[in-house]
């Protein structure tokens, strides 16, 4: 692995750890056993590790986020979908950590944030509403507005939820645990035809 | 107004502004207008002030808390409820803005921090329970428990989601769409004869 890489890597690791605030440069040099300068050389400054970072997750997600053909998606596909968001937002965990700070501190990224969160929102309600269209959910436009915010809530807030009531955050739990709230918000619009065995295979795909 | 006081009152309005990291003393005492010697005369550092402001929100949340009387509460008592308790989080908005530091930051409050939001969410699941069972709700246990979370869920963190959708967030609207958001979480469980202008006596709650 090249430095630059190994530098982004070990970044990554500290601050979904820490927490991007609590990592200095130094800290990464030290971690990584090279030299500030050496550091320095690779990324000037921790602005630009924290855009690269950013840019890393965007793409991710943009390619997730394009992938889909929501003509023929189907309720467990969509789940299935929404599990990539979320394991790709875990890699990435530290930008949902304390967007605030992020965005005020990093003009770089400010929109970068806000498009993203935009995509994603414009993602869920584009497949919610064909699943009205299908039959597959029985809900209004304004509803899908509504449950298509709450699951782009879920989706970027669920971590800190979790770091405020003190469960232990396990990886594959946590997704668990996110596929089934969005399981439960829309459960009672979904028509029954639709419900045969959804849970079932929803933590099927989790696990 | 003492001293002491006005040293909350500012130290609150700053944090709110800037987040509680962007914010030294010396900012305070500059603020204020007398020296950083006067302020660490009523509060030895920053973990003091934040942990007294954090007792402030407690008390104020708990007085909310443990006021309701479940038995004779009907929805629309509980949405004014929750509008007690949205207020009262709005104007302590700091704890919420990133509370993964903020806990890692000050031992302090991060027991009373684990407290306060497991009171929140037994607080809504003893209401929901019982609305279930007076045949308000048509919801099982299970469901309830997972509405319960996320009511708790939004209280906490809308406020983090609004900066990243970049939502301009003036305090009554803001409180008028996390309620609309919980009327859109509990509105399919909720038993037609409950429901009639439920959604206007919120919007009439907030405004």
């Amino acid at each position: 692995m090249k430095t630059a890489e190994k530098i982004l890597l070990t970044s990554l690791t500290l601050f979904n750890q820490h927490g991007e605030a609590n990592v200095a440069c130094v800290d990464i040099a030290l971690e990584l056993d090279i030299s500030p300068g050496n550091l320095y050389y690779h990324f000037k400054g921790k602005e630009i590790i924290v855009s690269a970072l950013f840019d890393m997750y965007k793409q991710r997600s943009a390619r997730i986020l394009v992938s889909p053909n929501a003509e023929s998606m189907n309720l467990i596909s969509f789940f299935d979908y929404l599990r990539q968001l979320f394991e790709s937002a875990q890699i990435f965990r530290f930008i949902y950590r304390n967007p605030s700070d992020l965005v005020d501190k990093y003009p770089l990224i400010s929109r970068g944030m806000k498009q993203l969160n935009s995509s994603k929102y414009k993602a869920f309600e584009t497949v919610l509403l064909l699943f009205a269209k299908q039959g597959i959910l029985r809900a209004t436009p304004e509803t899908i507005h509504a449950l298509a915010d709450m699951i782009n809530l879920i989706f970027s807030q669920a971590q800190n939820y979790g770091e405020l009531t003190g469960e232990a955050i396990d990886d594959s739990e946590y997704i668990e645990h996110m596929l089934l709230w969005v399981y439960h918000l829309l459960c009672p619009y979904i028509t029954d035809k639709s419900k045969t065995n959804l849970k079932t295979d929803i933590l099927a795909l989790a696990s």
